[in-house]
């Protein structure tokens, strides 16, 4: 059982590693502000319905990834009610790379889903 | 535009990290027979009719990871048209732990478009 357990995890971990990505940049692309992590770990639990698939602590690293890449940009800010926040938000590069992960992402799902379900879908 | 390519190629390699294991173990799991990797990517084209995404030389590392975790099993034939030829086929904590990625794919999946479409689609 031990090796279908790490095969589990290894294939969840390496499919965050590009999803969470997305996943933050698009949630940046909308907001019509800068936010901050906790703000956009409670809008991405909002949206789904799901707290598990990304836990509020996996959000920070690939914030700063994103930053140090050049898609987003931050600024700290003082908070009345506790130690300053690091609002992020999407750059014009951000913009170009998310729509081009878009696409990417959309093939991939369909290639993937045409293998799993053994037909051809579109 | 440099860091944009990055990050495009980047996107699509961390991606297909994920997915690509889930394709083959998948194509394994529906096949009659022990396949050889030169078979594997043919039938791949052809269900997906998309030649890019999953080069063939791409195959063979993800095949042999497969193995030695236990989720595939190979052996060499000779073959009368060339060189001896590894054939894989699925084991049954292959099996097992094909069930699961193909849940953790489809939470995924809805995971990401739920939030790249900005609605709930369930």
């Amino acid at each position: 059982m031990d090796e279908i357990n790490e095969a589990i995890k290894k294939f969840q971990k390496e499919l965050n590693g590009g999803t969470s990505s997305l996943v933050l940049l698009s949630v940046l692309d909308k907001a019509e502000s800068p936010m901050y992590g906790y703000q956009i770990a409670k809008l991405i639990e909002a949206e789904t319905k799901d707290v598990d698939i990304m836990k509020q602590g996996a959000l920070y690293p690939v914030l700063r990834s994103l930053e140090s890449t050049g898609l987003l940009e931050s600024e700290v800010e003082p908070s009345v009610s506790g130690p300053p926040r690091r609002y992020y938000k999407i750059t014009d590069s951000g913009r170009t790379t998310l729509a081009k992960w878009i696409e990417i992402w959309h093939q991939t799902r369909q290639f993937v889903d045409a293998v799993i379900e053994g037909g051809d879908d579109d």
